[in-house]
Protein backbone atom coordinates (compact mmCIF):
# COMPACT_ATOMS: atom_id res chain seq x y z
CA UNK A 1 0.00 0.00 0.00
CA UNK A 2 2.84 2.31 0.82
CA UNK A 3 4.11 2.30 -3.06
CA UNK A 4 0.99 4.90 -3.96
CA UNK A 5 3.66 7.08 -2.16
CA UNK A 6 6.82 5.99 -3.57
CA UNK A 7 9.17 9.01 -2.26
CA UNK A 8 7.85 7.87 1.69
CA UNK A 9 9.28 4.62 2.00
CA UNK A 10 7.99 1.78 4.71
CA UNK A 11 10.47 3.56 6.64
CA UNK A 12 9.21 6.60 6.48
CA UNK A 13 5.24 5.91 6.96
CA UNK A 14 6.44 4.01 10.57
CA UNK A 15 8.33 7.14 11.65
CA UNK A 16 4.90 9.18 10.55
CA UNK A 17 3.19 6.88 13.08
CA UNK A 18 5.35 7.14 15.27
CA UNK A 19 5.66 10.92 15.38
CA UNK A 20 1.98 11.43 14.63
CA UNK A 21 1.22 8.59 17.95
CA UNK A 22 3.12 10.80 20.09
CA UNK A 23 1.52 14.26 19.23
CA UNK A 24 -2.17 11.98 20.64
CA UNK A 25 -1.13 10.33 23.41
CA UNK A 26 0.77 13.86 24.32
CA UNK A 27 -2.21 15.30 23.55
CA UNK A 28 -5.19 13.70 25.05
CA UNK A 29 -3.51 10.26 26.96
CA UNK A 30 -2.99 6.87 25.84
CA UNK A 31 -6.27 5.67 27.03
CA UNK A 32 -8.27 8.24 24.61
CA UNK A 33 -5.93 8.00 21.78
CA UNK A 34 -6.97 5.19 19.11
CA UNK A 35 -5.35 3.38 16.42
CA UNK A 36 -7.62 4.42 14.03
CA UNK A 37 -6.87 8.47 14.71
CA UNK A 38 -3.78 7.62 14.79
CA UNK A 39 -3.83 6.27 11.12
CA UNK A 40 -5.99 9.02 10.08
CA UNK A 41 -3.68 12.06 11.42
CA UNK A 42 -0.47 9.64 9.90
CA UNK A 43 -2.43 10.37 6.65
CA UNK A 44 -2.71 6.18 5.98
CA UNK A 45 -5.20 3.51 6.63
CA UNK A 46 -5.25 1.52 10.25
CA UNK A 47 -4.37 -1.29 8.13
CA UNK A 48 -1.34 0.04 7.18
CA UNK A 49 -0.38 0.65 11.62
CA UNK A 50 -0.74 -2.80 11.75
CA UNK A 51 1.81 -3.27 9.42
CA UNK A 52 3.92 -2.00 11.67
CA UNK A 53 2.72 -2.07 14.70
CA UNK A 54 0.93 -4.83 16.65
CA UNK A 55 -1.73 -2.96 18.33
CA UNK A 56 -1.29 0.67 20.11
CA UNK A 57 0.83 -1.10 23.32
CA UNK A 58 4.01 -1.78 20.77
CA UNK A 59 3.63 1.82 19.74
CA UNK A 60 3.64 3.25 22.58
CA UNK A 61 6.41 1.23 23.47
CA UNK A 62 8.32 1.62 20.65
CA UNK A 63 8.50 5.47 21.50
CA UNK A 64 9.18 5.16 24.89
CA UNK A 65 12.00 2.93 24.48
CA UNK A 66 13.99 4.90 21.70
CA UNK A 67 13.60 8.07 23.33
CA UNK A 68 14.96 6.33 26.65
CA UNK A 69 18.00 5.37 24.34
CA UNK A 70 18.55 8.08 22.81
CA UNK A 71 18.64 9.76 26.13
CA UNK A 72 20.72 7.19 27.37
CA UNK A 73 23.21 7.58 24.80
CA UNK A 74 23.58 11.39 24.63
CA UNK A 75 24.45 11.33 28.43
CA UNK A 76 27.45 8.10 27.88
CA UNK A 77 28.46 10.47 25.39
CA UNK A 78 28.76 13.36 27.14
CA UNK A 79 30.41 11.36 29.92
CA UNK A 80 33.18 9.59 27.69
CA UNK A 81 33.94 13.72 26.24
CA UNK A 82 34.31 15.04 30.44
CA UNK A 83 37.39 15.80 32.31
CA UNK A 84 37.49 12.58 33.91
CA UNK A 85 37.13 13.66 37.42
CA UNK A 86 33.81 12.39 39.55
CA UNK A 87 32.47 16.09 40.02
CA UNK A 88 32.87 16.95 36.02
CA UNK A 89 31.50 13.63 34.65
CA UNK A 90 28.57 14.12 37.06
CA UNK A 91 28.00 17.29 35.97
CA UNK A 92 28.55 16.26 32.27
CA UNK A 93 26.13 13.38 32.22
CA UNK A 94 23.09 15.82 34.10
CA UNK A 95 23.66 18.25 32.20
CA UNK A 96 23.01 16.11 29.08
CA UNK A 97 20.53 14.93 30.54
CA UNK A 98 18.40 17.67 31.75
CA UNK A 99 19.29 18.98 27.34
CA UNK A 100 17.81 15.57 25.86
CA UNK A 101 14.50 16.22 28.58
CA UNK A 102 14.15 20.27 27.68
CA UNK A 103 14.39 19.48 23.75
CA UNK A 104 12.35 16.07 23.85
CA UNK A 105 9.61 16.99 25.95
CA UNK A 106 6.66 15.28 24.83
CA UNK A 107 8.42 12.25 24.54
CA UNK A 108 9.99 12.76 28.48
CA UNK A 109 6.31 13.69 29.35
CA UNK A 110 3.98 10.73 27.86
CA UNK A 111 6.97 8.44 29.28
CA UNK A 112 6.31 9.79 32.83
CA UNK A 113 2.24 9.98 32.47
CA UNK A 114 1.61 7.02 30.22
CA UNK A 115 4.07 4.09 30.93
CA UNK A 116 1.92 2.49 33.71
CA UNK A 117 -0.90 2.18 31.49
CA UNK A 118 1.34 -0.47 29.35
CA UNK A 119 0.70 -4.17 30.22
CA UNK A 120 3.63 -5.91 32.74
CA UNK A 121 5.95 -7.18 29.58
CA UNK A 122 5.58 -4.32 27.43
CA UNK A 123 6.64 -1.90 30.64
CA UNK A 124 9.48 -3.92 31.79
CA UNK A 125 11.24 -3.47 28.02
CA UNK A 126 10.86 0.33 28.96
CA UNK A 127 11.99 0.09 32.59
CA UNK A 128 14.87 -1.73 31.43
CA UNK A 129 16.07 1.29 29.36
CA UNK A 130 15.01 3.35 31.94
CA UNK A 131 17.02 1.29 34.80
CA UNK A 132 19.97 1.42 32.81
CA UNK A 133 20.20 5.51 32.48
CA UNK A 134 19.82 5.46 36.50
CA UNK A 135 22.63 2.92 36.83
CA UNK A 136 24.67 5.38 35.06
CA UNK A 137 23.77 8.08 37.35
CA UNK A 138 24.21 5.75 40.32
CA UNK A 139 28.00 4.65 39.29
CA UNK A 140 28.98 8.54 38.63
CA UNK A 141 27.62 9.19 42.02
CA UNK A 142 29.35 6.75 43.92
CA UNK A 143 32.50 7.52 42.12
CA UNK A 144 32.54 11.20 43.70
CA UNK A 145 31.44 9.75 46.92
CA UNK A 146 34.59 7.67 46.91
CA UNK A 147 36.77 10.25 46.33
CA UNK A 148 35.62 12.40 48.59
CA UNK A 149 33.96 14.94 46.18
CA UNK A 150 30.03 14.39 47.14
CA UNK A 151 28.59 14.41 50.62
CA UNK A 152 25.48 12.10 50.33
CA UNK A 153 24.20 9.18 52.76
CA UNK A 154 22.01 7.51 50.11
CA UNK A 155 23.32 7.59 46.48
CA UNK A 156 20.22 6.03 44.70
CA UNK A 157 18.08 8.09 46.48
CA UNK A 158 20.39 11.24 45.71
CA UNK A 159 20.37 9.96 41.93
CA UNK A 160 16.30 9.49 41.75
CA UNK A 161 16.01 13.29 43.39
CA UNK A 162 18.29 14.40 40.40
CA UNK A 163 16.49 12.72 37.76
CA UNK A 164 12.80 13.41 39.03
CA UNK A 165 14.00 17.18 38.81
CA UNK A 166 15.11 17.14 35.36
CA UNK A 167 12.16 14.85 34.62
CA UNK A 168 10.02 17.75 35.80
CA UNK A 169 12.08 20.14 32.81
CA UNK A 170 9.84 18.51 30.60
CA UNK A 171 6.43 20.28 32.21
CA UNK A 172 7.73 23.46 32.28
CA UNK A 173 10.34 24.13 29.51
CA UNK A 174 9.31 26.26 26.43
CA UNK A 175 11.20 26.60 23.32
CA UNK A 176 10.39 30.10 23.25
CA UNK A 177 10.58 30.90 27.13
CA UNK A 178 13.41 33.22 28.97
CA UNK A 179 15.79 30.29 29.50
CA UNK A 180 17.66 28.26 26.40
CA UNK A 181 17.62 24.34 26.69
CA UNK A 182 21.50 24.99 27.37
CA UNK A 183 21.06 27.36 30.39
CA UNK A 184 18.30 25.38 31.77
CA UNK A 185 20.77 22.55 31.43
CA UNK A 186 23.80 24.35 32.69
CA UNK A 187 21.95 25.26 35.52
CA UNK A 188 20.55 22.28 36.71
CA UNK A 189 24.15 21.09 36.12
CA UNK A 190 25.17 23.51 38.87
CA UNK A 191 22.39 22.13 40.96
CA UNK A 192 23.05 18.56 40.81
CA UNK A 193 26.65 19.17 41.77
CA UNK A 194 25.58 21.20 44.73
CA UNK A 195 22.86 18.10 45.74
CA UNK A 196 25.31 16.10 46.23
CA UNK A 197 27.76 18.54 48.24
CA UNK A 198 29.91 19.62 45.56
CA UNK A 199 31.05 23.19 46.34
CA UNK A 200 30.48 25.89 44.87
CA UNK A 201 27.78 24.10 42.15
CA UNK A 202 24.74 26.45 42.34
CA UNK A 203 25.38 29.54 41.02
CA UNK A 204 28.97 28.42 39.01
CA UNK A 205 27.64 26.26 37.05
CA UNK A 206 30.31 26.77 34.07
CA UNK A 207 28.67 27.27 30.70
CA UNK A 208 30.35 24.83 28.30
CA UNK A 209 30.57 24.99 24.58
CA UNK A 210 30.66 21.32 24.55
CA UNK A 211 26.48 21.12 25.70
CA UNK A 212 25.69 23.40 22.45
CA UNK A 213 27.15 20.58 20.19
CA UNK A 214 24.77 18.30 21.86
CA UNK A 215 22.22 19.99 20.48
CA UNK A 216 23.08 19.27 16.86
CA UNK B 1 -31.82 9.54 47.56
CA UNK B 2 -29.42 9.31 50.08
CA UNK B 3 -31.53 9.20 52.96
CA UNK B 4 -31.89 5.49 51.89
CA UNK B 5 -28.78 5.03 54.23
CA UNK B 6 -28.75 7.35 57.00
CA UNK B 7 -25.68 6.64 58.46
CA UNK B 8 -23.67 7.73 55.25
CA UNK B 9 -24.93 11.46 55.07
CA UNK B 10 -24.96 13.55 52.03
CA UNK B 11 -20.80 14.34 53.11
CA UNK B 12 -20.18 10.45 53.50
CA UNK B 13 -21.49 10.15 49.77
CA UNK B 14 -19.62 12.82 48.50
CA UNK B 15 -16.18 11.70 50.04
CA UNK B 16 -16.87 8.48 48.56
CA UNK B 17 -17.52 9.11 45.22
CA UNK B 18 -14.09 11.31 45.52
CA UNK B 19 -12.40 8.70 46.92
CA UNK B 20 -13.54 5.98 44.26
CA UNK B 21 -12.64 8.84 41.60
CA UNK B 22 -9.19 9.46 43.08
CA UNK B 23 -8.83 5.68 42.86
CA UNK B 24 -10.28 5.18 39.19
CA UNK B 25 -7.82 8.29 37.90
CA UNK B 26 -5.30 6.80 38.89
CA UNK B 27 -5.26 3.34 37.88
CA UNK B 28 -7.07 3.91 34.84
CA UNK B 29 -6.58 8.03 34.00
CA UNK B 30 -9.45 10.52 33.95
CA UNK B 31 -9.61 9.72 30.16
CA UNK B 32 -10.62 6.09 30.75
CA UNK B 33 -12.52 6.86 34.28
CA UNK B 34 -16.48 7.19 33.88
CA UNK B 35 -19.21 8.66 36.07
CA UNK B 36 -20.99 5.05 35.58
CA UNK B 37 -17.68 3.42 36.98
CA UNK B 38 -16.97 5.69 39.90
CA UNK B 39 -20.62 5.97 40.73
CA UNK B 40 -20.28 1.64 41.15
CA UNK B 41 -17.65 2.02 43.07
CA UNK B 42 -18.89 4.48 45.33
CA UNK B 43 -21.58 2.01 45.92
CA UNK B 44 -24.44 4.51 44.55
CA UNK B 45 -26.16 5.59 41.54
CA UNK B 46 -24.48 7.76 38.74
CA UNK B 47 -27.43 10.31 39.39
CA UNK B 48 -26.86 10.53 43.00
CA UNK B 49 -23.17 11.65 41.53
CA UNK B 50 -24.60 14.59 39.42
CA UNK B 51 -26.31 15.60 42.77
CA UNK B 52 -22.69 16.27 43.94
CA UNK B 53 -20.71 17.31 40.63
CA UNK B 54 -21.75 18.64 37.61
CA UNK B 55 -19.54 16.57 35.90
CA UNK B 56 -16.26 14.35 35.81
CA UNK B 57 -14.39 17.46 35.20
CA UNK B 58 -15.72 18.79 38.89
CA UNK B 59 -14.52 15.96 40.76
CA UNK B 60 -11.10 15.85 39.15
CA UNK B 61 -10.64 19.82 40.39
CA UNK B 62 -12.39 19.13 43.58
CA UNK B 63 -9.62 16.29 44.26
CA UNK B 64 -6.81 18.78 43.05
CA UNK B 65 -7.84 21.79 44.47
CA UNK B 66 -8.38 20.42 48.11
CA UNK B 67 -5.23 18.23 47.94
CA UNK B 68 -3.05 21.25 46.68
CA UNK B 69 -4.74 23.47 49.33
CA UNK B 70 -3.87 20.39 52.37
CA UNK B 71 -0.62 20.71 51.01
CA UNK B 72 -0.38 24.71 51.17
CA UNK B 73 -1.54 24.69 54.57
CA UNK B 74 0.90 22.02 56.12
CA UNK B 75 4.01 23.68 54.85
CA UNK B 76 2.63 27.45 55.70
CA UNK B 77 2.46 25.70 59.24
CA UNK B 78 5.45 23.95 59.37
CA UNK B 79 7.35 27.67 58.32
CA UNK B 80 5.39 28.95 61.14
CA UNK B 81 7.01 26.87 63.45
CA UNK B 82 10.62 26.56 61.72
CA UNK B 83 13.39 28.96 63.96
CA UNK B 84 12.68 32.50 62.25
CA UNK B 85 15.93 32.05 59.64
CA UNK B 86 15.86 31.65 56.13
CA UNK B 87 17.73 28.39 55.89
CA UNK B 88 15.26 26.53 58.76
CA UNK B 89 11.99 27.89 57.48
CA UNK B 90 13.20 26.79 53.91
CA UNK B 91 14.31 23.35 55.14
CA UNK B 92 10.83 23.32 57.11
CA UNK B 93 8.61 23.75 53.83
CA UNK B 94 10.40 21.42 51.96
CA UNK B 95 10.20 19.09 54.79
CA UNK B 96 6.23 19.34 55.24
CA UNK B 97 5.82 19.53 50.91
CA UNK B 98 8.00 16.26 50.82
CA UNK B 99 6.20 14.70 53.57
CA UNK B 100 2.91 15.81 52.80
CA UNK B 101 3.52 13.74 48.71
CA UNK B 102 5.07 11.00 50.27
CA UNK B 103 1.86 10.42 51.88
CA UNK B 104 -0.88 11.34 49.10
CA UNK B 105 1.05 10.12 46.28
CA UNK B 106 -2.05 9.18 44.64
CA UNK B 107 -3.51 12.39 44.44
CA UNK B 108 -0.26 14.01 43.83
CA UNK B 109 0.33 11.94 40.69
CA UNK B 110 -3.43 12.74 39.61
CA UNK B 111 -2.33 16.37 40.03
CA UNK B 112 0.61 15.82 37.90
CA UNK B 113 -0.85 13.18 35.40
CA UNK B 114 -4.48 14.31 34.46
CA UNK B 115 -4.81 18.21 35.61
CA UNK B 116 -3.24 18.71 31.20
CA UNK B 117 -6.96 17.14 30.77
CA UNK B 118 -8.87 19.79 32.11
CA UNK B 119 -10.54 22.45 29.81
CA UNK B 120 -8.48 25.86 30.85
CA UNK B 121 -11.37 27.32 33.04
CA UNK B 122 -11.24 24.45 35.49
CA UNK B 123 -7.69 23.90 35.38
CA UNK B 124 -7.12 27.61 36.19
CA UNK B 125 -8.72 26.78 39.81
CA UNK B 126 -5.98 24.25 40.17
CA UNK B 127 -3.25 25.53 39.19
CA UNK B 128 -3.95 29.14 41.11
CA UNK B 129 -4.04 26.98 44.55
CA UNK B 130 -0.47 25.15 43.06
CA UNK B 131 0.70 28.81 42.64
CA UNK B 132 0.50 29.90 45.62
CA UNK B 133 2.57 27.33 46.80
CA UNK B 134 5.09 28.23 44.60
CA UNK B 135 4.88 31.40 45.31
CA UNK B 136 5.56 30.99 49.21
CA UNK B 137 8.51 28.97 48.21
CA UNK B 138 9.74 31.29 46.18
CA UNK B 139 9.49 34.16 48.90
CA UNK B 140 11.27 31.42 51.46
CA UNK B 141 14.29 31.28 49.06
CA UNK B 142 14.27 34.80 48.21
CA UNK B 143 14.69 35.31 52.37
CA UNK B 144 17.71 33.02 52.44
CA UNK B 145 19.30 34.87 48.76
CA UNK B 146 18.85 38.05 50.81
CA UNK B 147 20.04 36.98 54.19
CA UNK B 148 23.21 35.57 51.89
CA UNK B 149 22.60 32.34 53.03
CA UNK B 150 21.62 30.38 50.01
CA UNK B 151 23.88 31.61 46.53
CA UNK B 152 21.59 30.65 43.18
CA UNK B 153 21.24 32.94 40.38
CA UNK B 154 17.64 32.18 39.16
CA UNK B 155 15.09 31.70 42.48
CA UNK B 156 12.57 30.35 39.99
CA UNK B 157 14.21 27.91 38.51
CA UNK B 158 15.61 26.40 41.73
CA UNK B 159 12.42 26.84 43.27
CA UNK B 160 11.25 24.91 40.21
CA UNK B 161 13.42 22.72 40.43
CA UNK B 162 12.72 21.43 43.91
CA UNK B 163 9.10 21.20 43.62
CA UNK B 164 9.51 18.95 40.72
CA UNK B 165 12.11 16.57 42.44
CA UNK B 166 9.63 16.27 45.64
CA UNK B 167 6.62 15.57 42.48
CA UNK B 168 9.29 12.67 41.84
CA UNK B 169 8.49 11.10 45.19
CA UNK B 170 4.68 9.91 44.52
CA UNK B 171 6.32 8.03 41.74
CA UNK B 172 8.44 6.02 43.94
CA UNK B 173 7.76 6.38 47.37
CA UNK B 174 6.23 3.07 48.93
CA UNK B 175 4.81 2.77 52.38
CA UNK B 176 6.63 -0.56 52.76
CA UNK B 177 9.76 0.54 51.13
CA UNK B 178 13.49 0.84 53.13
CA UNK B 179 12.44 4.69 54.13
CA UNK B 180 9.63 6.07 55.98
CA UNK B 181 7.87 8.97 54.49
CA UNK B 182 9.48 10.82 57.44
CA UNK B 183 13.14 9.89 56.18
CA UNK B 184 12.15 11.15 52.62
CA UNK B 185 11.22 14.24 53.62
CA UNK B 186 14.08 14.82 56.00
CA UNK B 187 16.65 13.60 52.80
CA UNK B 188 14.71 15.88 50.73
CA UNK B 189 14.82 18.85 53.10
CA UNK B 190 18.72 18.32 52.84
CA UNK B 191 18.91 18.16 49.57
CA UNK B 192 17.24 21.45 48.95
CA UNK B 193 19.45 22.97 51.69
CA UNK B 194 22.51 22.37 49.59
CA UNK B 195 20.74 22.56 46.33
CA UNK B 196 20.63 26.43 47.00
CA UNK B 197 23.83 26.48 48.16
CA UNK B 198 23.51 26.48 51.48
CA UNK B 199 26.49 24.63 53.82
CA UNK B 200 26.20 21.18 54.81
CA UNK B 201 22.25 20.73 53.83
CA UNK B 202 22.97 16.80 52.38
CA UNK B 203 23.92 14.31 54.29
CA UNK B 204 23.38 16.44 57.41
CA UNK B 205 18.96 17.03 57.12
CA UNK B 206 18.36 16.90 60.71
CA UNK B 207 16.13 14.42 61.64
CA UNK B 208 12.78 16.96 63.42
CA UNK B 209 10.16 15.41 65.86
CA UNK B 210 7.82 18.00 64.52
CA UNK B 211 7.91 16.25 60.95
CA UNK B 212 6.45 13.60 62.56
CA UNK B 213 3.55 15.30 64.40
CA UNK B 214 3.19 16.51 60.74
CA UNK B 215 1.88 12.98 59.87
CA UNK B 216 -1.01 12.57 62.08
Amino acid sequence: MNTRTPDAGSGGVRQRILDTALRDFHESGFHAATVRNIAKHAGCSAANVYNHFENKDEILVEILRSASDEQFTATRNAVRRASPTPPARWAAAVRAHALYTATNSRECLVANTELRYLQEVDRKRVVGSRDAQEHQFVMLAEAGVSSGDFRIDRVHTAVTAVLSMCAGIALWFRADGPLTAVQVADTYAGYALSLVGFPGGSGAAPVDAEAADMLS
